[in-house]
């Protein structure tokens, strides 16, 4: 309906002019792409939506090449590695588009989403500065958008592995996996799933689960002896949390969390995962993280790159379950211009074109109906503002101007009417 | 590439804000419709994209009830119908969205497109006030894209139809779609087209293509006797072009020309087209008209309605191709901040933080690499301007601006940097 559209565009934009303020340039991929391209990645096959033309022909069974992109990563690392000759590195690029995903929808499940991404890829290296930039976009965004307090939750991947490879886990892809739900089921199921889907020991188990109910941050996580790999990412982290510091984000608006896994197996480096500190119940409304090489399948060259993606229909579907932001109007003009005599059309045309040319949207009022049906209408559409003119009040070179939120009405002279509506 | 896209969404903003300052409001209608929608209206099939979920298991062939939309107005239509009890009449929509066509892509044919249409449908009847007003929309939208000269071409379909129940044409719609080509393939074709394709005799091909060529306005038009259709067609034309008149519609921006037919079945009364001035080989950039029954495969009620639709990705390539518009910077942002000593990048993000709140988009350059390599970068990208500030500087609360289109370079206090740059 058109009050929730009105609600997205106004999210898109503020996601699209935060991007852009950071340096993100824009790319669009089709929708539709080779087979070949999205099955590449090992997805759940049965969730990607393949294409067939509708009608059959004679020697042609309808068939196509094509099947819907089911995220933006991928369609992304074919577009650098095709491009990468015309592109400038580090390639800093945002990309809001939908989604498809073929599964039966439920409850906070869409078969077709936007999905709204950043990422800077860099040729051969990438400095870890990046890995600090992306929480500040994201906290940028969120703020913004004014959904009330929100932490970037961060972890470095190696610090999880790490710890994985010293306690003798020999299958630490699944164990990633089983150690990522901990919040979501508890300790508990996290130690079964380890010994029954990543083949532990139930020592190893308990040793990884005590480690991570601990709390640590970057204090205690420093005077840990995990191993090289451990203190790699130790050591990874605690730069990125320098150069947060020298963004300047807030010390509340993040927060180092070692059990944040993320269950996808690309991520090599920062993870994060980002949370409403009032609503937990939503979930996380934003995560990515750091991979060492984005397009292995479509080319030779080492492109490692960080990012982050916000799932924007299904955020939106549960801010607004949640009640953290409600529809507002259901036009995105400001004033109705009413029409009381058709003999005057011109002067109300006028009227509305100034206010329009003044950059306030404006309806003009088409429908040759009395000034009641026309003010109803303005009431369930929810414009604030009515302007109201008279044969009468036209000769005087005047008009009526009702704001229609608290039903204050006055008289102005026509030459000021857009400073006494920009007055407010 | 970013640059293409960067043009292209100055495009969508210009279409989106005209859109909205005159009330229309944003709906967005799901890319994939249950199939029994989209063919319900008798359009080529094979031209539908069906989906499959990619691997089929056991019991299931993988198969679906849904396809992709092929256009706006048949979701349009599903959605007016749908929702009918909720909207408010006249209910002013506009839809910004991409359309698949499974036709093989050749030069100025694409696969997947996007569409920006609006639409005003009234709830049993529709004052052609709004026939008037859709044109002016049109050429707000036109004339801030700065494409050059251009002018909306009207007609009637009830004078086309008249004319031709007048001249006993027994199948007006084969007819129709005849006349539709008079300007792109020539007399002679259509006179052939007429025999040939809508059966009507040489006499009647004759009088029509003769009465078409003779380039009518509304004075000729008016003088004409072409029975009881055609006058109502003239009269309907005449109230629409006294309300662009009233609108304040400049006169060199329409023209009204009885050939104007329009392929489609559905209008039944005013239809638009629009062209450039100086390149009508670009083709018709924006068309469409006015029906008397949008919904009638899925709802009862009579909804009429006048609506146009600007093929956005098409009208772009032409653009390009003609060399009207041009692809720019590669970058959204203005202004790069270098980073010449990793000790001071506090002062470094701090100044990009300052010129970010100041509402200008800014990159800090992550690499650790030479100034001379990220002011190559810099010129590559196409910022306008760069930030540079060594040690000595930053003591002195100074920086260096540096505009990159002129090469022109000062030093400014940290303190001035926004308003110096706002200066310009």
């Amino acid at each position: 309906l058109p009050e929730e559209k009105l609600l997205e565009e106004r999210m898109l934009r503020i996601i699209r002019t935060s991007f852009e303020r950071f340096g993100f340039a824009p790319i669009e991929t089709p929708a539709v792409e080779r087979k070949e391209v999205l099955a590449a990645k090992g997805v759940v096959e049965k969730e990607i939506y393949a294409l067939s033309r509708l009608a059959a022909e004679e020697g042609d069974d309808g068939s196509t090449d094509f099947a819907l992109h089911f995220d933006l990563t991928v369609p992304a690392a074919r577009y650098v590695a095709q491009h990468f000759g015309k592109l400038t590195f580090p390639f800093r690029r945002y990309q809001i588009q939908k989604v498809w995903r073929g599964e039966r929808p439920q409850a906070g499940r869409f078969r077709e989403f936007y999905q709204c991404d950043i990422d800077i890829v860099g040729n051969g290296s990438l400095d870890l500065l990046n890995d600090a930039e992306i929480p500040c976009v994201i906290h940028a965004v969120f703020r913004e958008m004014d959904i009330g307090r929100f932490v970037i939750r961060m972890n470095n991947r190696k610090i999880l592995t790490g710890l994985m490879e010293n306690l003798g886990i020999e299958r630490p892809a699944d164990a990633m996996r089983a150690v990522d739900a901990l919040e979501k089921v508890g300790a508990e199921k996290v130690l079964s799933s380890l010994e029954k889907d990543a083949g532990t020991t139930p020592a190893q188990a308990q040793a990884l689960v005590e480690f991570l109910q601990k709390g640590h941050d970057l204090a205690t996580l420093t005077t840990h002896d995990g191993g090289e790999m451990y203190r790699r990412g130790v050591a990874e982290l605690e730069e990125v949390v320098r150069g947060l510091r020298a963004f300047g984000l807030p010390e509340d608006a993040f927060a180092v969390d070692p059990s944040i896994a993320r269950g996808l197996d690309y991520y090599t480096g920062t993870v994060y995962e980002t949370k409403l500190v009032d609503h937990p119940e939503v979930g996380s409304i934003c995560s990515g993280g750091r991979y060492d090489d984005l397009a292995s399948n479509y080319t030779k060259q080492t492109l490692p790159g960080v990012g982050i993606s916000i799932g924007l229909t299904r955020l939106l579907s549960r801010l607004l379950d949640a009640k953290i932001v409600a529809p507002g109007s259901k036009t995105p003009a400001r004033a109705l211009v009413t029409v009381m005599t058709r003999d005057r059309l011109a002067d109300y045309l006028a009227i509305a074109g100034e206010l329009r040319e003044a950059g306030i949207a404006t309806e003009l009022y088409t429908e040759p109906k009395k000034l009641g049906a026309q003010l109803k209408y303005a009431d369930q559409k929810g414009f604030e503002l009515a302007v109201i003119a008279g044969e009468d009040e036209l000769g005087r070179g005047e008009v009526q101007l009702k704001n229609l939120k608290t039903g204050e009405q006055r008289n102005v002279a026509k030459a000021d009417l857009v400073s006494a509506i920009e007055a407010g």
